[in-house]
């Protein structure tokens, strides 16, 4: 096992989350920035939609932090679209410089990361992280029209319909932010499995491996987290999550969540595994993670977004998925790096 | 006009490419670290070979600087294809964490300034940028399957068949390395075209727009370089950067290259406006740019790497087509930031 940890010193000034119906349904509803119960966000096409939430997201975002366009050195964006359209269209109107990124599910994680990464190496004083996914373009690009009715397997995870869109600046910027601590970047794993149903448990070994190498390079216990909270492993991935972990001597205890798992009623909203998608980590985290630690009800967590990085082509020339898993360590703001107040 | 630039400290410490048999019949024949003259390289679908170009350069690279995996402590990388699977799966048996990108023909410029600025911020000693292009996948993709023998719009250019690796360290750590001085990340915009035959003419107005913003927050003239060299815009996009930057006041005069217009003889091997694809920038730069720079045949370029954002859906759904330009100010070594040997 190797790779370094990175050391960051940064904040996340604020957070802004778009969904749509099912989401706006489910366990988590209240939290949510902006609902369109029609999914639509005004536009004709699914793709459109999904531009659309993107925008809205960042827009809320720049509006709680009181940030302009110029005020913010970067952006890092990326979806789960082909040629990662959701993003390209959606962010056009913004006057920021524009770093596009795929990471599948992990690109919420990625985005932070990197966001996180140039304000801490002072490369510029706010940096923008903004993903989504929306159910109805993922539905059609990856699996079948929805017209269609095909029956879904049990492992089956329901693409979230949502943006998320984060600032992050620098850490002193100002009090109540949450501060980024540090960062693992995920490697890319084969994960064996092909069945694109099955996501859950083709991304777990990646969660464990970057957490596992994060534990190793920190020398930290999991007693010192509040949660470990990972991005869509859903109600399958998740198990085998806290099954390999425990094979590894690791023990999660009532530590445990997935954004997957949080963002729908298992039972009630017929999502089988649960959720998925680069929304799914991103919205519950702008949503309900920040503000449990904003409020202090957490004090310390680790976020780790999981990502298959596969295409409908790939899996159908008979590939296996390609998964990966970025971690970041997050705080509230008055928690310092030696775990004093 | 706006966007600060970034001040770097790292140097691109090797580079390495892997082309296809049309690349090596054209006017940088003999150039390239690797050929394959089937195109294939050794795999039985485009997109492996793909993947497998990325593989082979990024070898071939850490071999030239006399690195491993555990030395590098990033890679950046991406490609055309959908879920941009040409580097996930291409890159999955290197040890090092991935974060995957997604900007069309602009990757390798986004690609090597994100290692840049990890590099320059002290968060790794080494970092690799990776990207590729392949004909066959391309076309399957983007265009119509290559056995129907389409016939081709005179503005439409040749994806290249080839993948480009770099490995960027510490300015310091040897001699002989170009030095990656300044970045200007670019903003997506909106160009108006929604051909996607005319690639070139969508992009040239993101070149225009980073290159302006470059020299207008550095006080930079463009006396100060031997080259300015966008990636593919080809011979349309070239010529309507060239007259837009005149109408700005700004003279390329015989500075201006363009590494879509130099990788093929455009008459004799039929590529109507040139080469284009992640790959082509990336394989000119690799093997016939920074040899020049290394040899003080140049002693500082501006490279410009471009790319057009949308995906066949989104062209099909009426919009048009969203391009950006990242640019890279590169010397020989031993020109110090001041202009001085």
């Amino acid at each position: 096992m190797r790779g370094e940890c990175f050391e960051l010193d940064a904040c996340i000034l604020s957070s802004a989350s778009a969904v749509g119906k099912k989401e706006s349904e489910g366990p988590l509803r209240g939290c949510f920035d902006y609902v369109d119960p029609t999914d639509r966000f005004g536009k004709k096409t699914w793709e459109s939609a999904e531009s659309e939430m993107q925008r809205f997201a960042l827009n809320l975002a720049l509006g709680k932090a009181s940030l302009h366009d110029r005020d913010v050195g970067a952006l890092f964006a990326g979806d789960l679209l082909n040629q990662c359209v959701g993003s390209a269209y959606g962010l056009l109107s913004f006057n920021i410089p524009y770093f596009g990124l795929y990471g599948a599910c992990s690109t919420c994680a990625e985005s932070l990361l990197l966001a996180s990464l140039l304000v801490s190496g002072k490369f510029c004083r706010a940096a923008a992280a903004v993903t989504s996914s929306h159910y109805c373009s993922a539905e059609r690009q990856y699996r079948t029209p929805i017209e269609y009715g095909g029956q879904r397997s049990p492992t089956a995870q329901w693409t979230v319909t949502g943006a998320g869109a984060f600032l992050v600046g620098e850490a002193t910027a100002r009090s109540g932010a949450v501060r980024v601590m540090r960062g693992m970047p995920g490697i890319a794993h084969n994960s064996g499995i092909s069945d694109s149903s099955n996501m859950g448990a083709a991304m777990a070994p990646s969660a464990v491996d970057t957490l596992l190498r994060f534990l190793n390079a920190t020398g930290e216990d999991l007693s010192a987290y509040d949660k470990v909270v990972t991005g869509d492993l859903g109600f399958e991935g998740g198990s085998l999550f806290r099954d390999l972990l425990y094979a590894e001597g690791v023990d999660l205890g009532d530590r445990y969540a997935d954004c997957g798992q949080l963002i729908y009623d298992r039972e009630r909203q017929d999502v089988h595994a649960g959720g998925s998608g680069c929304g799914c980590s991103a919205v519950v985290l702008a949503s309900y993670l920040l503000p449990k630690l904003q409020s202090r009800e957490y004090k310390k967590i680790l976020f780790l977004a999981t990502g298959a990085m596969m295409s409908p082509d790939s899996v159908k020339q008979g590939e296996s998925i390609p998964t990966i898993a970025h971690l970041l360590e997050l705080s509230s703001a008055d928690i310092g790096k030696d775990g004093g107040v």
